[in-house]
């Protein structure tokens, strides 16, 4: 049984391991920082599909079956998939995901659907009611773009604050076996500090990821200097500077363990990216492409992993909304061998 | 810990019950022959709000809260939510949980939804990570209709086959006490027969129905007799029939025990809703408003609640896909007392 803690906060005493990941990503995703550690880079943005929406599909595919590939195991072998997107309807999961014949749980976090993810096929595996379960995202700059802005072909002019959509994927199998265990989680509460620039979404998602981690570290007890990261999904650069403010008014200074995945994945100056990365696909390819690799060969030991993710949509905005924002948190840590 | 019987499909052993909930349901669902058994019928279709979207978040809120006073609870007792509609982004969830404070889930199943998350809710529990956990959906004809077809005031003509999308919520808590317990469940697999007629939902979803009932009857050692009702989401008149028929041709004759929330919500020939409801609402007010409270006085004692929901989009279907869908199953008994 897992180990109640506090409201949304839990312990998981099987200790679900992450038995095999993958990640995916674009051209652009490729050329940065981060472009050597991604399993493969997808040049073609259609993926040699006819749309977007359908690469995006293919991205989801293709990372999972690359993580089954690399842990031995055929489609057969996966007990359930906790998957979504952004894409409305969330239809680069279902249809990317529709050939495997894996039972399936749809689930939407926005851009926290990783960690979201993670921590339910992790909650399932440690119930006992599946043996494995796999955690798949992904985004596309062009299927976001076209869906929460402007079609492609306007060229529109971004303002400093905004953040790029990766065209990426991410997948990881959890199971009993693997060398990173997942020790416990968060699940995240609605925060709304009132923000309604569609264009600034790391300030309207900072205050969540604070509350997430200040909640996980106050209720088991620790302290930032504990974890070797305290990884978030895709605030960028303007919501990760807010992040460390809002953490440092209540006393936790994070900066020496924080790291973005957001500010990660692109070369600002290179790259004329604004504020980062965003969408499912950045947190979860940097996670499968960068940090488990990381925890898996020890070089890192102990993480905790926030992605957050914006509540809104194009309508709620016009309707005069401000913006909802999530983070829900895993911790992983190098098991024990 | 949950007994794992086979892939996706399990037995819960802490038997999580169902301690509290509530139907609300809008004007039109409010005339039809269930119009009695919901808790509140609401009579204006933007529930005092600016918009409809407003007004489907409020559905959820409303249904939620009623669900928290029956059960005499607060919301600081809800240990969890888990939650998702039909509107992009889901939002006619995020805003109308928002105030609550809860850790939030979102999930996505289409009109799958309530079962998705009284089987989540119930695995939460199982695991031990919260104590309780409410389970919320909701749909809004006007909020679909725009969405997934045409401008209202279009006025469209509808096809035989079509359903109405219903306007109505429901909402459960799982936790350790009440009168209903759910024993297990079958988590659903995708299924595409290579339907891509939107206006025929009904005959998209039987095959997944089909599918989730045979594989829980099949893994379980049980046959229709051992159950007072087996209950589909919303295949409607069209999708029931080939639901049966589907069944029969492998041997499983439901005939007698099957109730379908779709078919029961409207009368078709009074209310001009052509093939029945459906939206995530539909099988959430019919199973809170009418069979937990069969099963809560004893008027039947087990009964399978199978929710079907259909995973395109729009785009999707303007791309030339089919239309992919989903069941997932959850086994509801009355407890020993």
């Amino acid at each position: 049984m897992a180990e109640y803690i506090e409201k949304g906060i839990f312990n998981l005493s099987v200790r679900p391991r992450i038995q095999s990941y993958a990640s995916l990503a674009g051209k652009k995703e490729g050329e940065g920082p981060l472009g050597k550690y991604f399993d493969k880079v997808i040049e073609d943005s259609r993926f040699g599909k006819d749309t977007w929406e359908k690469a995006e599909s293919h991205f989801q595919c293709e990372a999972l079956s690359m993580a089954i590939r690399k842990a031995e195991l055929t489609k057969e072998d996966i007990g359930a998939v906790c998957a979504g997107d952004l894409v409305n309807q969330c239809i680069s999961s279902t249809y990317g995901l529709r050939e495997f014949e894996i039972p399936y749980i749809g689930i939407y976090g926005a851009c926290s659907t990783m960690a979201e993810g993670i921590m339910l096929a992790s909650i399932l595996v440690e119930s006992g009611a599946v043996n494995s379960c796999a955690a798949v995202t992904s985004s596309h700059f062009s299927t976001a773009e076209r869906q929460f802005r402007f079609p492609l072909a306007y060229g529109n002019q971004r303002t400093p604050t905004s953040q790029w959509t990766c065209t990426a994927s991410g997948a990881a199998i959890i199971s009993h076996t693997g060398n990173v265990e997942i020790t416990g989680g968060c699940i995240g509460k609605i925060t709304d500090m009132d923000i309604r620039d569609m264009n600034n979404m790391g300030s309207a998602m900072a205050p969540a990821a604070a509350e997430t981690i200040r909640r996980y570290l106050t209720a088991t007890g620790t302290s930032p200097e504990d974890y070797d990261c305290i990884v978030t999904g895709d605030l960028g650069i303007t919501g990760s500077k807010l992040l460390l403010e809002f953490l440092l008014k209540q006393g936790i200074d994070i900066s020496k363990q924080h790291r973005d995945c957001g500010v990660m994945i692109f070369d600002p100056e290179k790259q004329d990216t604004h504020s980062g990365g965003s969408g499912c696909g950045c947190s979860a390819s940097v996670l499968c492409g960068y940090f488990l690799p990381m925890l898996e060969c020890g070089e890192i030991r102990n993480i905790l992993f926030a992605a957050t993710g914006a509540l809104m949509s194009p309508v709620s905005v016009q309707q005069g909304e401000s913006i909802p924002t999530i983070s829900h948190l895993v911790h992983l840590r190098r098991a024990e061998q």
